[in-house]
């Protein structure tokens, strides 16, 4: 408490003013900030000094408006955009190659394929060109040149081509009816759909900008544990509204589609999706949906999994169920997303298994216009995963990535984890599938199997606080996924330079930003699941370390299933004297983790069971091992919290003391997983913690009797 | 949905901008622009050339904290305090009468007597005086001084004196522990459990801030539906970390006490007040508290009503439960505020007659630190009730008021309803119980039973919404329940001009606003609930009409139950020759009521049961004057409409699309409740509705059929 009433002290001293005027992060990366340099500045407006918008649409609006808002804002001085070229130089020029002056200067510059939603920007006598094929290329070029001219960087000469590498760039809101948002830990709903359709929040559009300014162009507002109402006439009248909003920010809505919502709202005595009057039912939603938003992008699915219902229910396969809603949108172009996070009524060998057998013969069987939505590892978004096997594995599918942007597993809304550098490995891990090189990027870019259809979907991170994200920093991630969605192949370090260089003014804090953003993904994976152990959190919300519990309705929900911890050994073995899991993957990834004594440490116990007093390729054993990472974790928290400190008065007080507040909650709750996972294993290993490092503070029943009943992201127990 | 394209298109003109920088409500009436006429504003600089803070205390800092940021603003000048006199004019002199230069100025200026709480504001020497007897005063006296500078008034004879004619002043916040509001419309609690007590949201500073401008001196941040968990040791730490955030602002913290917590958290078998085991319970809980909050206020109760334990479960009385607690808060100066709102478990004759039966017997058998919560009205925040009985039936006991500000029964989140006027009405309502003159106000400031401890507790309307409370104009309502807290005989349209004031800046903008403040709760009365109609809304959520409500589990939780439409007549007869709940008023307030003919319409029904074809003094019988009613509830929404869409450009825009977006629903609603209401009746005078009105747009079917699952306030069913 002394130190709470410290930071307290702190606070009062200035929030009298900055709770009004200062930054609370509302802005995001988009504070387009006066430039302060003045040399830079003048220089800037010595080259910018009109704006020409050659197209007449409301994307194209939204670019002239976003340009017109951030440059003057910027440069401190009124640029406003025009519709008529003019004569003389020094302008910046905005058109899709439908106006010839853009394709003289494309033609001019020999500027390479521009591909839709992609952009071109470059000077040409004393001009820059922002060019693109279609308005929401022009949105993108618009928001890249922001940030170039944020940057300060030299404008006279630039020379740049930037198409998408995926068709759907698109955020999964888990969100409920009544604002609770499963897994969300920033407050609730931004949605408030009992206002909806006639009262739109500012923020909406709020929300759209942002996703647009990362090339977000899709948007599923509804959570995949899903409600029929989606389908009632006032609810789509609601969704209709937000699609009006979203539009000009070429933002596509999409639904979530509850399979059994012909029974629950068409009142027919089945879902069997090969049921005419049930293909039928579909198909008159559908056209009421594209009726009030024609260009409704269609539907995510979740069937057959965690009790959400499905075709498995009529003996019908999953390519059944999709090729269904599939059939109901392709007439107006709409795309299903199925998803491939299931389990089987029966508790399996491995859980890790299910999704690989459940689809992998279903592969070719799909409509053209299905994208099967595979999450980056095989269990569920833990702080470390290997590869989902399915990435690779059905050559005749689209297939998709599932990544989770809100921190489910990683510290909620509290902990500063960085999950660029988490994506990035998954994107960059290598399947071999097709030899050596057929990353995981590839499998989702479409490139390694010839795909046409390709996306990236993040499971939202966005609440209500008034910085969207609670921790300041997950605004990163969320930045993060937009960039990684746009290019998947984009190196983490380019991300991290660009947000924190929007998001802070000054060099050393942004310096810092980056090394935190470089770091915490693996101080995170050391505090909470080393060494490839995963899955031990507490149960339902996740809240905390629980690696001791054992009892829920399946065993595959508990801890003990997936550590394996006995007197002997710990950890899971996947490999041919297991589950052999590892058969899923293709040989060459499979050979690297046969063995344990050749598998990489920090996928060691996601694999094998391991003796604990096994020597490692470190020299210590398992045991010893495993505490020195717990203590890392923790050690690499508290120099978060020493160099954030260093920082006060280098930031605003307000942003300043509201990650300081969260890395002091973190650096605790990091000693509380290193104290009770260790005290917990201890009794397994029966071997002390080595004296050199801390010994937790309490004993395990301490630890196993805390109880946090109202822990957010899970639906509420009355 | 033409309309709302309209607005939307007119939204999306200017939300580019003005989102980030346009007025988004948050500020309250604490915007302390710069004041534009800059004749007054330069005579004031001259008249405050500084600030002087003769106090040290924590309070008194944030008085001049205060005085300092708002001067400066209003006056575009650095206004700083300092703590030492020093000579010449020019002052503003900040101090209690423990500073000589204070005392000898109050007695120089002939000031009568400051009380606790209260200050004086006068000019003396060409300085201005802020005096108080505590710090709390000069925080009161700091703000009405700003109201004053901000309302142009000139400055130069100040000469007033306030005290509080109420001690407790307090909210009352329905917030769960996961962030629900029970009947909140303004989103979730702005009160972050799970990140207390090391994450501290900048809102809480600011919520004790707008609490204190006010004179709201306590506050209650836990649901009288009360959960034991608020005594868990890290519960009690993060309410302790929110009271120091409140004490600089004069805000005491109480809490709810479930009343079987001593069972639930603390392993006894029993909760009777008189077990020595209980009492003990009770006792270190309490010591436990103060621990940690010095100034602890102490407990609010709701006992043995919709389902919460209590007293009667052991055959003791509410006296008995209260004086319990109330023995454990008096070493440490506390208070318990003990609800009068039961039910008895057996469903009565008149639910109106419940509390009055059970409390009136208990009169002088509580505690001298007890206070009995009633709400206004005896049957539960209809738009509008006849005055509790209670009032002035416990001369023995202090009772204090409840009001609800959140408007659970008044259009929720988003009707624009002045409740000020409804407040006034209740305030000045006689009793007679002590003949001609004993209002309401009196019972309540205790002059008319001698009573010294007195209190009123609003229902807040807070939520985690940026402007607080969903609709604009909600924030008049904790305006003005702030000050009819303070003083509860002030007059509505004062504390209308003071808000409207604060609010906007444009004259017709205040105009129209203290327009909408003075006419929309007779209004709301007349679309929902006209010639005492009550309890005739939708069941649970109590969102739009459900005159038809027949079948809950108990029959005084239906509409059938309180308007008794029969072929014959409408309307609850509560004079002798129904359930004679008259006879609990004192003769002189029943007199005005006995019969049906002399009863004032606007509580015609509530009292009586009507003939449809009765001859009203109206001259209109009471079906057409009831259609006439629920028409001109309508068109007085509708000139609402109407009025606003004049301002545009005289108020910024984002509050201007704010205020007329909620307007619009608000008409649609009205008209809903019309429309429903009387086709149901209807079906019991068997008349048309008169063909000069508009007739219904759907049958009674359509609005019986409405349902809204995910109406917000309400705990979700899953």
């Amino acid at each position: 408490m002394i130190r709470l009433k410290f930071i307290i002290a702190l606070w009062l001293s200035f929030t009298a003013i900055s709770s009004v005027t200062g930054e609370d992060g509302y802005a995001l990366w988009l504070r387009y900030h006066k430039i302060e340099n003045k040399t830079i500045r003048k220089k800037y407006a010595s080259q910018i000094k009109s704006l020409v918008i050659l197209n007449k649409g409301e994307v194209a609006n939204t670019a002239a408006k976003e340009l017109s808002k951030g440059l003057s804002s910027m440069l401190d001085t009124k640029v406003e955009s025009q519709m008529s070229l003019g004569k003389g130089s020094g302008k910046i020029i905005v058109g899709t190659v439908e106006n010839a002056a853009i394709t003289q200067a494309i033609n001019k510059n020999k500027t390479g394929e521009i591909k839709n939603e992609g952009y071109a920007i470059f000077s040409l006598d004393k001009n820059i060109y922002i060019a693109a094929t279609d308005e929401k290329g022009l949105l993108y070029g618009a928001f890249h040149f922001l940030r170039t001219v944020h940057s300060g960087a030299d404008i006279s000469k630039l020379n740049l081509l930037e198409n998408p590498k995926l068709k759907v760039r698109i955020l999964n809101h888990w969100d409920n009816m009544d604002r609770t948002i499963e897994r969300g830990y920033a407050g609730f709903s931004i949605f408030n759909w009992h206002q909806l359709p006639d009262y739109i929040d500012p923020r909406y559009e709020d929300y759209a900008r942002a996703n647009a300014s990362i090339g977000i162009n899709a948007t599923v507002v509804t959570n995949v544990n899903a409600n029929y109402l989606v389908f009632r006439p006032d609810y789509m009248d609601k969704f209709a509204a937000l699609a009006d909003i979203f539009r000009p920010y070429g933002i596509k809505l999409y639904l979530t589609a509850r399979f059994s919502s012909p029974i629950e709202l068409g009142g027919l005595k089945t879902a069997d999706p090969l049921d005419p009057a049930v293909q039928q039912w579909w198909n008159e939603k559908t056209k009421e949906i594209y009726k009030r938003i024609p260009d409704f992008g269609g539907f995510l699915v979740k069937a057959n999994s965690e009790g959400q219902p499905g075709p498995q229910e009529y003996n019908r396969t999953h390519a059944d169920g999709a090729n269904m809603l599939a059939d109901a949108v392709a007439p107006f172009g709409g795309i299903v997303m199925w998803r491939a996070f299931v389990y089987s009524n029966e508790e399996p060998v491995d859980r890790a298994k299910q999704a690989y057998n459940e689809f992998v013969p279903l592969d070719g069987k799909f409509r053209k216009n299905v994208l099967v939505q595979v999450k980056n590892g095989p269990i569920d978004f833990q702080p470390r995963e290997p590869i989902h096997p399915l990435f690779g594995a059905m050559p005749k599918t689209p297939v998709m990535m599932e990544f989770q942007i809100t921190k489910e597993y990683l510290g909620q809304g509290t902990h500063l984890v960085g999950l660029s550098k988490m994506y990035e490995e998954v994107l960059k891990a290598d399947t071999y599938v097709k030899g050596k090189g057929s990353l995981v990027a590839k499998v989702i870019d479409g490139s390694l199997d010839n795909q046409e259809l390709t996306g990236m979907a993040g499971v939202a991170n966005i609440g209500n606080e008034r910085n969207w994200t609670s921790n300041l920093f997950a605004q990163a991630d969320w930045y993060a996924f937009g960039r990684l969605a746009w290019d998947p192949y984009m190196e983490s370090k380019t991300i991290f330079q660009e947000w924190a260089g929007l998001t802070f003014d000054n060099a050393e804090v942004q310096k810092t930003a980056i090394l935190f953003l470089e770091n915490s993904h693996e101080w995170c994976v050391k505090y909470m699941t080393p060494l490839g152990l995963h899955h031990i959190m507490a149960a339902n919300h996740h809240y905390g370390p629980g690696p001791w519990v054992s009892r829920m309705s399946r065993a595959d929900w508990t801890s003990v299933y997936y550590h394996k911890a006995d007197s002997v050994a710990v950890g899971f073995d996947r490999s041919v004297t297991g589950t052999n899991a590892l058969e899923q993957y293709s040989p060459e990834f499979a050979a690297q983790y046969a063995s344990a004594d050749k598998t990489d440490l920090k996928f060691l116990l996601w694999f094998h069971h391991v003796p604990w007093n096994q020597k490692l390729s470190t020299g210590k054993t398992l045991w010893e091992e495993m505490c020195e990472e717990y203590n890392r974790g923790v050690q690499g928290v508290s120099s978060m919290v020493t160099d954030w400190n260093k920082l006060k008065g280098k930031v605003d007080e307000e942003r300043f003391q509201q990650v300081a507040m969260h890395l002091k909650i973190q650096e605790d709750e990091a000693k509380w997983w290193r104290d009770a996972c260790l005290s917990y294993f201890k009794t397994f290993s029966r071997q002390a913690i080595p004296a050199h490092l801390p010994q937790p503070e309490h004993d395990l029943k301490y630890y196993q009797d805390l109880n946090y009943p109202y822990s957010p992201g899970i639906r509420p127990r009355w």
